[in-house]
C-alpha cells in the first residue's frame, strides 16, 4: 500500500511537471524532463529507458516518439481518473454550430449554391487531408500555417489549406482540361484566431472555379459577376470589389527597381496594406526586406492609386509603367475586364486598386477581393465602436477573394501541361457572423426544425394510438413529432409546439378515437376542428403549404 | 562550379538514402541516417549539428523535430525540381468525388435529410478535430485507429472517429439535456481500407440521435423506424435490422462464466461473427483471450439464437439467462421495443439476434445494425461472384448501426450528470457504391448541372450581346451558360447542350437582334421559335418547370 501511495505521489509530481512545462514553456525542455520523469518512474517499471538515452546517442526519433506517446497516454490516464480538471472545449480557433446557427448557415449556403448552380457549375469533393508534398511549395510564407498529421506510419499527410490546390491536384490527376465546378468544404489554417471577427482555424470556403483555355477575361468577368450576385442576395450592406493583376504588381516592382528574387516577399508586404499603414509597410520593406528607400517610395506612389478603366488607360501611358511588358499585358486585360463588367452592370462596385496584392503564391493574372464597406455591416461585425472614418470601416475585411492561377495545375502534371484557371472563394465565416447578429437583432424567431404537426393526446394511456397515427403521418411525408412519454400532459405538449414554432397539433382522445376523427388545433389561433382520419393528411398538407 | 556539382551529387545521395529508408523501412533508422546525412552535408553548412547529437545526450525532441523538418523541407525542395517522381494521388483510403458521384451523393443525402427532418431533428456541426483527450478512452480496442495531428505546439488534437463522442462532448459542454439532432459529416479511421466494398479511411456518417430522459424504448423505436424508412426510400433491395442489447450480452457473459474484466474484450470478439466463422471466433476467445472452452461453448449456443418478441420471452424463462438481472432488464426492453415496432409496422425487417455485439465501448442498452440481404444488392456491391448461399450474402455488411449510450455524456460532465442517448448512424459509403453501380447500369444519364438554357450565337462578333442577355437571365434566376469564346461555332454550342443535357438554347443573330427577338431552340426536338425579348424569361420558366 505504501509503495502504491508513493507511486501515486510520483505520478502527480510528474504530471504537474510535464503539464507546466508542456503548456507554459513549450516543449523545448521535454528531453530533460523526460529523463527526470523516467528516472523517477522506471524504478517500478523498465530500467532500460533512462539508460538508453544516456548511453546511446543513436536514439531514434521513432523511439523518442514512442516514449513521448507512452508518457502522454499516462497523462491521459491520470486525467481519466478525475484527478485533474478535464478541459471541456473545442480546439483553439474552432467552434460548434448550434441548431440556430446551422439554420442560418443553411440559408447562406443555399443562396450561394443557388448562384453557383445558376452559373452552370458542377460540384466535386476531395479529402480533408492531402499528401504533404501536394501542398508543399504552393503557399509561400503561409506554408507554416499548414496543419500536419502525426506520422503514425504510412504516408505524410496535411490538412488542406484551401480548396484551390486540391482542385488543381484533382485536375492534373484526372487529366481534366475543362470544368466549371464549385466546392464547399472546410479548410484549416494554424493562424492566430480572431473569432469575434469571424477568423477561425477551421472554416468553410465556398469556391467557384473555371478551368480551361478560353478567350481572355470572359470567365474572369463571370467570377466577379458571381461575387456581385451573392453579396447582393445576402443583403449584407454595401460592398466594393477591388481588382488588380499580378502582372501589374510584378511590372510595378520591376520598374520601381525591386530585384527579381524579392517580388514575392515584397508582394506579401504590400498585401498587408489593408491591415497596416503605409508607413509600417514601408518600414517592413526597407528594414526587414532590405529594399531601398527610393524603390519603396516609388511603390508607395503606385499603390495609392484607385480607379476604373480610366486608370488602366492612364497607366498604359505612364512613362515608367509602360516600360514593363508584363504590366502592359495586365493593364490591357483590366481594360477588357471592365468592358465585360459593364455588360454585366456591375462596375458600380468594382475598383481597380493597385494596392491589392493577395498573399497566395499561385496567382498569375487578375486578382480580386470583395470587402463590405457599409457602416451597418461594420457595426454588425461589432467593430464600429473603434472605426470613425470610412477608411477604417473597410477593415471589416474581405468576404470574397480570388484570381487567375494559370500555372498551378502544371505544377502537378508530370509533363507540366498547363490548365489555365480562374476562381473565387466566398469567405463564409465573416458572412455568418453578420447574418447571425442580424438574426439576433430581428424580432422574427429562427426555426430550427420544419415540423408541421405534433401528435398529442388529451388523456392518459393513448401512447399506442399516438405512435400509430404518427407512423401514418411519417409514411405520408408529413413532418411530425410526438412526445416520448407514456402520458404527457396536454399543456406541456401545446407549450412545446409554441416554443418550437410547430403550427399544428393533432389531438387524440377517447371521443375522437370513437368518432374516427382527430382534433386539429392551430397553435397560433387556438382554433380547433375535427377532421376525419381519412382526410387528415390532405388537410395538414393544405394548411402547411406555403 | 565543382563544389556546386559536388553538393548536388551529395544532395542526390542523401535524398535517395533518406527516401528509401523513409518509405520502405519505416523511420526507425532515421536517427542514424540523420547523423550520416549531416556529416556529409554540414561540411558546407553548420558543423555543430552532428556534434550536438554525439556530445549532448540531452538533445530535445523539439530540436530533433526541427532538424527533421529542415531535412524534409530539403527533400521537398529536391522533389520540386522535378528530379524525383511526384506521386499524384489522394491519401491511402480516401478518394475524390467527381461531379457524377456528387450528383448521386446529393440525391442520397437529400433522401436521408428529408427523413431526419420529417422526424423533427435539428442539426449541429462540430469541428473535424477534437482535443485528443476528448476521444481518449471512448473506443476501446479501436482507439489505435484514431488519426492524431502532429504536435506543432499548442493543443494535442485528433481527427474525430465518429460523430457520437463529439455529440456527447457538445451536450456536456453546453449543458443540454434534451435534443433530437442529426449530423452529417466526415469521420476518420486509420483502418485497413477496402475501397471496392465501400470501406474508406475518410467517410461520411449520417447520424440521428435523441438525447433526454424519456420513457423506455420510445425514442429507440423511432430510430429503427428511421432506418426502415431510409432503406426503403433508397430502394437498395431487401434488408434486415438486427437488434440486441448490451445488458443481454453482459448478462449472457456473466451466466456463461466470463470474468467481469473480460466482458469488453470477449464482446469485441463476438462482434467479429459477421466476418468470421464461429470456429474462428471461439478459437480467438479461448486461445487469445484465455476463456475456458466450456464458457465459449455456452456463449456459442446463445449467439446462434435469432427471433422476435417470442425469443425474448423464451429467454426470460431460460433457467440460466434469467439468473442475470441485467439480462432480464434487456430482454424486457426488447419485448417493449417490439411492441412499438409493431405499431410502426416495421417488425417484418427486425430480428432479435444474440450474436450482434457492435464494437464500440460506449453502448449501454439496445444496439442494432441494418444489413442488406438481397442478392441483387450483393451483386451490385460486386461480391456476388463468391457468394453462393444466403448466409454469405449477408456479408455485404452493415449499412446502418447504432444503439443506446446512457453513460457517454456523463463521462464529459464534471459532475458526472448523465444524459441518456440513443441514436443511429447511416453508413453512407456502402450505399453510395451501390447507388453508383445502379446509375452505371441504368440507361438514364445522370446530369451534373441543372442548366436550363445556353445563350448561343449564330454569327461572329456577338459576344457582347450574348453576355448582356445571359446577365439578364441570371438576374431573373434562370440557370444559364455561355461559351467563353469570342466566336464559337453554332454547332459546337449545340453539341455542348446535347452532351450536358441542357434542354434549351437561346440563339442570337443579326436578324433576331434587329427584330427584338431570340430564337428559342428545343434541343431534343430541334424545334425553333422566335420569342420576343420581353417574353423570353417567362417562356423559359414555363418550358423548364417540371
Amino acid at each position: 500500500m505504501h509503495s502504491d501511495l508513493f507511486l501515486v505521489l510520483l505520478y502527480f509530481f510528474f504530471f504537474f511537471e510535464i503539464h507546466t512545462i508542456f503548456l507554459h514553456c513549450g516543449i523545448t525542455m521535454l528531453g530533460m524532463i523526460w529523463v527526470r520523469a523516467c528516472s523517477a518512474l522506471v524504478g517500478f517499471r523498465a530500467p532500460t529507458c533512462v539508460r538508453s538515452l544516456h548511453s546511446f546517442p543513436g536514439i531514434t526519433v521513432a523511439q523518442i516518439d514512442e516514449e513521448v506517446a507512452k508518457l502522454l497516454a499516462l497523462k491521459a490516464q491520470l486525467g481519466d481518473d478525475g484527478k485533474t480538471q478535464f478541459v471541456l472545449k473545442t480546439p483553439k480557433g474552432t467552434r460548434d454550430y448550434n441548431p440556430k446557427q446551422m439554420a442560418i448557415r443553411e440559408k447562406v449556403f443555399n443562396t450561394i449554391i443557388r448562384c453557383f448552380k445558376r452559373h452552370g457549375a458542377e460540384t466535386i469533393d476531395t479529402p480533408v487531408f492531402e499528401l504533404k508534398e501536394t501542398l508543399t511549395g504552393k503557399y509561400g510564407e503561409d506554408s507554416k500555417l499548414i496543419y500536419d498529421l502525426k506520422d503514425q506510419g504510412g504516408e505524410l499527410l496535411s490538412l488542406r489549406y484551401d480548396l484551390t490546390v486540391p482542385f488543381a491536384r484533382y485536375l492534373a490527376m484526372n487529366k481534366i482540361t475543362n470544368i466549371k465546378r464549385y466546392h464547399i468544404a472546410k479548410v484549416y489554417r494554424r493562424d492566430n484566431p480572431a473569432m469575434t471577427r469571424g477568423r477561425y482555424r477551421e472554416f468553410y470556403q465556398c469556391d467557384f472555379d473555371i478551368a480551361g483555355q478560353y478567350d481572355a477575361m470572359i470567365p474572369d468577368a463571370e467570377c466577379l459577376k458571381i461575387v456581385h450576385e451573392i453579396l447582393n442576395e445576402l443583403d449584407l450592406g454595401d460592398f466594393r470589389i477591388k481588382v488588380n493583376d499580378r502582372r501589374i504588381l510584378d511590372g510595378m516592382f520591376a520598374v520601381c527597381g525591386v530585384p527579381d528574387d524579392k517580388f514575392r516577399t515584397i508582394c506579401s508586404t504590400v498585401d498587408k496594406l489593408d491591415k497596416m499603414s503605409w508607413e509600417d509597410v514601408k518600414k517592413e520593406m526597407v528594414n526587414e526586406k532590405g529594399l531601398s528607400e527610393e524603390a519603396a517610395d516609388q511603390i508607395g506612389e503606385y499603390v495609392s492609386m484607385q480607379g476604373g478603366m480610366d486608370l488602366a488607360e492612364r497607366l498604359l501611358q505612364d512613362h515608367k509603367m509602360s516600360q514593363s511588358k508584363q504590366a502592359c499585358a495586365g493593364l490591357s486585360d483590366i481594360k477588357l475586364l471592365f468592358k465585360y463588367l459593364q455588360l454585366f452592370h456591375v462596375t458600380d462596385k468594382v475598383v481597380f486598386d493597385l494596392s491589392l496584392a493577395r498573399g497566395l503564391d499561385y496567382y498569375t493574372g487578375v486578382i480580386y477581393e470583395a470587402v463590405l464597406t457599409q457602416a451597418s455591416a461594420v457595426s454588425a461585425a461589432n467593430e464600429a465602436q473603434n472605426c470613425a472614418n470610412a477608411e477604417e470601416s473597410v477593415s471589416v475585411g474581405s468576404v470574397a477573394g480570388g484570381g487567375r492561377y494559370d500555372g498551378l495545375v502544371g505544377m502537378f502534371d508530370p509533363k507540366g501541361r498547363r490548365v489555365p484557371c480562374v476562381g473565387v472563394s466566398i469567405g463564409i465565416e465573416r458572412i455568418f457572423s453578420i447574418m447571425e447578429q442580424k438574426a439576433e437583432a430581428s424580432p422574427e424567431k429562427v426555426r430550427t426544425t420544419e415540423v408541421q404537426i405534433m401528435v398529442a393526446s388529451a388523456q392518459k394511456n393513448l401512447l399506442e394510438e399516438r405512435l400509430q397515427l404518427i407512423s401514418e403521418l411519417w409514411n405520408a411525408g408529413i413532418k411530425a413529432e410526438v412526445m416520448y412519454k407514456k402520458n404527457p400532459k396536454l399543456l406541456s405538449q401545446l407549450q412545446y409546439c409554441e416554443e418550437a414554432g410547430i403550427p399544428l397539433v393533432a389531438i387524440l382522445g377517447e371521443q375522437e378515437l370513437k368518432d374516427g376523427v382527430v382534433k386539429l388545433r392551430v397553435v397560433a389561433t387556438r382554433e380547433e376542428v375535427d377532421i376525419s382520419r381519412a382526410d387528415l393528411i390532405s388537410e395538414i398538407k393544405r394548411r402547411t403549404e406555403a
